[in-house]
């Protein structure tokens, strides 16, 4: 057993005890750490590197499609949160409240925003006079808290970071394109980005979020077969302008009500990264959004520092100039062999050994993350090779995600079989629903799987069969599966 | 009066009125709206854009100094933020707090952050361990809570957005480099991004952070003569290590307390560049932090449509394409004369007009913001000509604010001159101090003027007179103002 593998074996093995791999990584990689506080993480630097370019790259889109950022207040007035009735009886239960403010006690009490809607709508309905005003398109990166009883890093948290847009728009079907568009957005960022492939659709009407006409999500499948809601994009309908009374003056001077949309995704995305792409080892982080895409390991023997350290420098330096995320572990107290399982663990997807060796031929060894392949490539050849190699490995880990997701979806035609896939293999289950809630609570009750989503495209739902639960007419297909 | 002259007049003047200029600016150019949580403002997406280009610029410097970020938080358990005797006292007052979640009453209430020095300090104690740690360089984009009475945009708000640097050293010596290195980094970042000229030095003693051993700050002068601070350098020497239990082994195998510092700069630098640089017209933003550099005003007469309005939109191609934020404004309601005085208003640095003439003539209009100077230019040079004139508009704002706050320095030697300084012209007054807390008070009640800085070069320490307030033997030279 070499020294590589003696620090591999500390980590739980992840076909071991999935969920204890996971909450082992998020530590033993410093992604983030627990707090005294029940469900409050720290986001370490390693894992809020990862979300700044999450960040990065989901504002660039949002942007880019005519959206604005924007800063509401992180406090909401209780009577605000109350003004849509499904809205204050979907969140009251999960909201933390602040009472005393400057030693006094509130005259009313002021909810730590458990999503903005209510305060964002208060403001709308002062700023829009005339459907000139409109498409208003407004975005805001800022922290949430829901009080959630059970909690797990990123996952599931009493305080998590998000962007929740906020849109409004003078017809439903302005409203409905925008709600689908987001939905589309995100799914093209998760999968070009992130390399997690999705399934996206609608959510049964239980599903729905609170104060939603509609509500569609993206879902992921993480390597354990469960589900991951990954994103949501709401219709609102007239829901929230009516209760905040957002009008405007339409094309023919008719006081009309706004039609509404939102939309969030949050740092659960890296909850997924890790369990999507993770293995035995540790992370695997997609090149795109790795904090460091290349870690260059100088392999110290004799007179390294004078020898081997001034060309892995260069090497390094070449790298960034070439645009690359590049960085050197030049320590000298811990070996070559440390730093590869350390870096493996922390998913930088490209190492770079280069030894006296290596030096002396000109070249340099390096070993891809995602399939610890190796090659050796010259030193002059860097940074027309690492480019490739890794736009390879962001490719290879979106191919091996969507093998897994294909062949993790199961079509399911009877309820014994809808439950053998379930408690056997898990993934998706694919089968035709009569869309009544009876048969929707009765699988959740038995199997602990849920809708994820129903397809939208048409193509899917065109000759369902009979319902999966009570064999009556099946009125969609939906997929289902167990989620976090 | 034409009609650019009657949109200017319907706002204050700044000579009129400053504070109401100021609120009048801040929510006609949509930088920022109230909402009616008292002292909790929307940061609308014109104000959030500047927060944005605020935050690149100095993120790039906090990161290119070796920081890394991280995310904490939101809320701090009492009894940590208890832990630090002045800090608790300093900052009690301000707290929200949060007392229920989830429907029930908390066995500890806990703090809506005021500043994260308790909860870090926390994390930190469990994650240092040996010098080989150390130091530890983190930074914090966050929002804050501080429950205050008197409240303006930017200024002072119930809840603002800030980043806070948090640092753990080895040595005394380490941890007051990396004090003053941050100084120099604010200031620097004040005055090449801004435009901005500052004051630095430390504070006295009854002004520093609750819990510093010594803090340091970058002062500005607004143009009513105010003094506003615009960010602060802490040396917390081992108030927290102690409190809080950080300690590491040294490199004598001896186990020792670390030396801390922390820092922060807030969105309260919005309210300094409009107070800087506004004038009686609105807004005038800087270019490297303005929203949009360059606004094209295509003159809309005649067949505009299709002869003006194509090459105004190349005009705005060709110059994103060398990588200035433009952007046009083509719209048909409004008029050319009422969207110059909009874009003067909103600080706009450079308005292009391109009408038919000038297309017959193939040039374009330039117009200053800062100056109102007009130009013709070549439409083919355009690329090539508004960048140096975006150059020039940053030096040109720099050297007029450098001149203000230079004219505005005055020195004072007797108590009545100094009084009559305050009373008559304001700005800073820069006059001997014993270091009694005394005359500090005195001089406070009796010409609502603070110490804003206390210069640590050396220079001007050399041989103060005697002390402005008491006559008594001068120990330094201290720069005074009234300030927001």
């Amino acid at each position: 057993m070499n020294e590589n593998e003696r620090q591999v074996r500390q980590i739980t093995q992840k076909s071991d005890d999935f969920a204890k791999w996971y909450v082992e990584i998020v530590q033993k990689a410093e992604l983030a750490d627990y707090t005294p506080m029940k469900g409050m993480m720290v986001i370490r630097p390693h894992g809020y590197a990862v979300w700044e370019n999450i960040q990065r790259a989901l504002d660039l889109r949002i942007k880019a499609t005519g959206h604005v950022n924007a800063y509401f207040p992180l406090f909401i007035p209780e009577s605000f949160l109350k003004k849509e009735a499904e809205h204050v009886k979907g969140f009251s239960p999960e909201v933390a409240w602040v009472t005393i403010g400057g030693k006094e006690e509130l005259e009313e009490k002021l909810a730590v925003r458990p999503t903005s809607e209510a305060i964002i709508g208060h403001m709308y309905a002062k700023w829009i006079k005339s459907w000139r005003d409109l498409p208003l398109l407004i975005n805001q990166w800022a922290n949430i808290v829901r009080w959630e009883k059970v909690t797990r890093p990123f996952l599931r948290t009493t305080e998590f970071l998000w962007q929740e847009g906020h849109t409004c728009h003078e017809t439903a079907e302005e409203g409905e394109a925008e709600t689908l568009k987001i939905l589309g957005l995100y799914k093209e960022f998760c999968e070009t980005e992130l390399a997690i492939p999705v399934l996206s659709g609608r959510k049964s009407l239980s599903e729905k979020f609170a104060g939603a006409s509609m509500t569609y999500a993206i879902e992921a499948l993480m390597s354990d077969g469960k589900a991951l809601q990954m994103g949501t994009s709401h219709n609102l309908g007239q829901h929230f302008s009516k209760a905040f009374d957002i009008k405007f003056e339409d094309r023919s001077q008719t006081l009309q009500y706004v039609w509404q949309t939102s939309w969030g995704m949050t740092t659960r995305t890296i909850g997924a990264l890790i369990m999507v792409h993770g293995d035995d080892s540790g992370l695997r982080f997609p090149p795109r959004i790795a904090p460091v895409q290349v870690m260059v390991v100088p392999i110290s023997i004799g007179n390294w520092r004078e020898s081997v350290l001034p060309v892995a420098q260069a090497a390094v330096e070449g790298l960034r100039s070439a645009g690359v995320r590049a960085s050197i572990d030049a320590r000298e107290e811990a070996t070559p062999g440390w730093k590869f399982s350390e870096y493996e663990m922390r998913g930088v997807p490209l190492r770079i050994e280069i030894g006296p060796r290596d030096i002396k031929a000109g070249q340099a060894v390096l070993v891809r993350r995602d399939t610890k392949a190796k090659e050796t490539v010259p030193l002059a050849s860097l940074t027309s090779r690492v480019p490739v190699l890794l736009e390879s490995i962001q490719a290879g880990l979106m191919a091996q995600a969507r093998a897994f997701l294909e062949a993790n979806i199961r079509d399911a035609s009877d309820y014994q079989g809808f439950k053998d896939i379930l408690e056997n293999q898990r993934g998706f289950v694919r089968a035709p629903w009569c869309g009544g809630e009876a048969c929707e609570d009765r699988i959740k009750t038995e199997t602990m799987a849920t809708i994820r989503v129903i397809p939208i495209d048409g193509d899917e739902e065109k000759t369902p069969g009979p319902c999966v639960a009570c064999g009556g007419k099946g009125q969609t297909v939906a997929y289902f599966a167990r989620a976090y």
